[in-house]
């Protein structure tokens, strides 16, 4: 147990609310400045490389390599973020699964709405059959709304009569852009890092006007997931998004899905980004990388 | 995936609902016949044992223990079963874990109605901490009512003044004596083990005329689960009792409790049981283990 900790990483997100919005510049400056406090494992080998039509990261363990690879969507509102801001969750899976990864950089809003990214991330994963890897072998994961790409990538291929990949890895994710949750006013002052407004700020972006009543921008409101891979859903209670992941495993149940739902008490949003400062994120990584290696074959 | 092996536990379990309800004594000698085909694993020592005013079996690795002892409540709808009918369970636990544990032969009903098995089971909890063994290095687990026993072990400990142990572990657990989740009906037909009229057959004899109205009977409804350890449900999306872990899950959620809700689809009531046959069974197990270790310092 770590109360201190997790008082203490509260305490670091909670920051006064600006009264008026960042501009775009503004929110990925600040994110990427934030996310380079994030312990990153010293036992992998980064390098670029390229997937699909985007530019990624290829994470590598230091030694001996199991088979497999781990597809990453970084989180950030599909607004901020990229591979390197989310470093420390995908070395950190790959430190601890000797699996490696390829963190996809994919398009961003304003200047590329939905479904840029969900597009980006279907090329990618094609890509990466068509080099011969088979989708038994291949885990998506991500986090915040890169969560939300894992999952509706999933959908897309199968619409598009792909192959599953073996498992999915959702840490915090952003499954409903109706922001209809019951926890986005519940957790309201108790979430360190979202309100509301500033979700809605940044899903306007990503939406540009599109309808978020769709199976792709609210999969946990309207996917059908029959026929989904086993789903690993990580969150914490403090955060407005916990219902997100609740009725997506609720959903996931519905659907004859195997779905665990990890709720870690009193830690904010994907809180497995401070691996090497709070305990339960290790620990949740940990878990997250146990099921990954459960899966892949 | 092992859809082929859910398909034939699924079968195994599915036998002729008798019309007139069974005697105890056949159900006691049906259920044990029944889990004489399940595998206890061959690296573990079984031994008599006592703790606090009953027996029990003393379940150890054949090699170094780890340090910690898993207090273990077996199933059987607190009028059948025994420590040797959950022994794959127990024993897959101690095998995957290193760490002992002590199986409890609490007190059945009809005989011994609510609350003489929470009595025995409080007994043996208090019986560890008195000969020194420390709360952190305690996990209760348990299958079935004895996933219950152990929720509410919890709860008459903390009433009791008593610290809480590390982690406790659920195998599809009974966590509402009032039958009121939906899966009871829902799941009617697909569960190939219960009905509600069996499962009222049971529950009338631990109620014993009682009120399932309070916490220690029903706590997915009533228990307070402030302070309440982290906390572990399986559970297969073949049950009548899912909706007793959701609720559970979501309850917890709510007060601020580290809980996971691991659900595998198309599988029965404990499916754990069925270790070394369905896959599913091996990987919840690895699962469980995973998280006592954890947990357990």
């Amino acid at each position: 147990m770590s109360r201190e900790q997790r008082k203490a990483v509260n305490e670091m997100l909670r920051r006064p609310q600006t009264s008026k919005p960042k501009t775009v510049e503004k929110m990925r400056a600040d994110f990427a400045a934030m996310m380079t406090a994030m312990k990153v494992p010293t036992d992998v080998r980064i390098t670029q490389t390229a997937l699909g039509n985007r530019p990624g990261l290829l994470v590598e363990p230091a030694q001996d390599a199991r088979l497999g690879i781990i597809l990453y969507f970084h989180g950030g509102g599909y607004v901020f973020g990229s591979p390197e801001t989310a470093m420390s969750l995908t070395g950190n899976l790959v430190s601890r699964t000797s699996i490696r990864s390829v963190s996809l950089d994919y398009r961003l809003a304003p200047e590329h709405p939905f479904p840029a990214a969900l597009n980006d991330a279907l090329s990618a994963y094609r890509a990466l059959l068509e080099t011969g890897v088979e989708a038994k072998s291949i885990a998506f994961a991500g986090d915040s709304a890169g969560g939300g790409i894992a999952v509706s990538t999933c959908l897309m291929a199968q619409d598009a009569g792909l192959p599953m990949p073996a498992a999915v890895v959702a840490f915090s994710p952003s499954l409903d852009k109706t922001l209809s949750g019951a926890s986005i006013d519940s957790k309201a002052g108790i979430d360190p890092f979202f309100t509301r407004k500033n979700l809605a700020y940044t899903t306007a972006m990503y939406l540009s006007g599109q309808d978020p009543n769709q199976e792709l921008l609210s999969p946990a409101r309207f996917a059908n997931l029959a026929g989904f891979p086993p789903l690993l859903l990580q969150v914490g209670t403090n955060e407005v998004l916990l219902d997100d992941s609740a009725r997506m495993a609720e959903r996931a149940r519905a659907a004859d899905v195997d779905v665990i739902l990890d709720v870690t008490a009193d830690v904010p949003h994907v809180f497995q980004a401070f691996a090497g400062i709070l305990d339960e994120a290790d620990q949740a990584l940990d878990r997250a990388a146990f099921f990954i290696i459960q899966h892949l074959s």
